[in-house]
């Protein structure tokens, strides 16, 4: 999808999003609505990025980093994303654990 | 490896490391190595738990929980810890981000 996994952060402190899951079989337009979602996220005021990654199990996380409380809940709140969460309740989701963070610090590392 | 990919973690507030990563080619001892390393976090004082996920391409989310910042302090200095960082370092990781964060809220979903 995206040929840059990694979210271009700022220094903190900002905000992440940690959404872990296990999907149902099948894709049920499932993959689709990912990419939109990534894609209206994007849109939204306060996105700082996005990282996500599903093994061969089944369960993934997608960590999503915002600016502010504010703005994660005015993308809970946009209408298609509210849309999707419908769906992902009724159809696409096993179980998910959605956990709401401030991010304190971060460090990382690049190799050559 | 852990048969529950989900953490079962207490009610927030607590702490979370968010590693996301890619890895280099081969698996020069990862592997074991990265199951060696849960195994001693289950060890640490304040470890609720640990949930991670590797897609094909490569990209991995690794997300740790803590009681306190301390116990994230005490685990990073924890020797044969120290030492697979160092490996890590050298050999394991084409790139890295981590990040700390204060877990403020938390909610989920399950399916039946």
């Amino acid at each position: 999808m995206t040929p840059e996994p990694f979210a271009a952060t700022p220094e903190p402190p900002y905000f992440a999003v940690v959404f872990s899951s296990t999907r149902t079989p099948g894709d049920a337009g499932y993959g689709e609505m990912a990419d939109r979602m990534v894609q209206l996220a994007a849109l939204q005021p306060g996105f700082l990025g996005v990282e996500s990654a599903r093994g061969e199990d089944g369960f993934g996380i997608t960590v999503s980093y915002w600016a502010s409380e504010a703005d994660i809940a005015d993308w809970r709140e946009q209408l298609e994303h509210r849309q999707a969460q419908q769906l992902g309740v009724e159809k696409w989701y096993e179980r998910f654990e959605l956990r709401v963070a401030r991010v304190e610090r971060a460090y990382g590392f690049s190799r050559g």
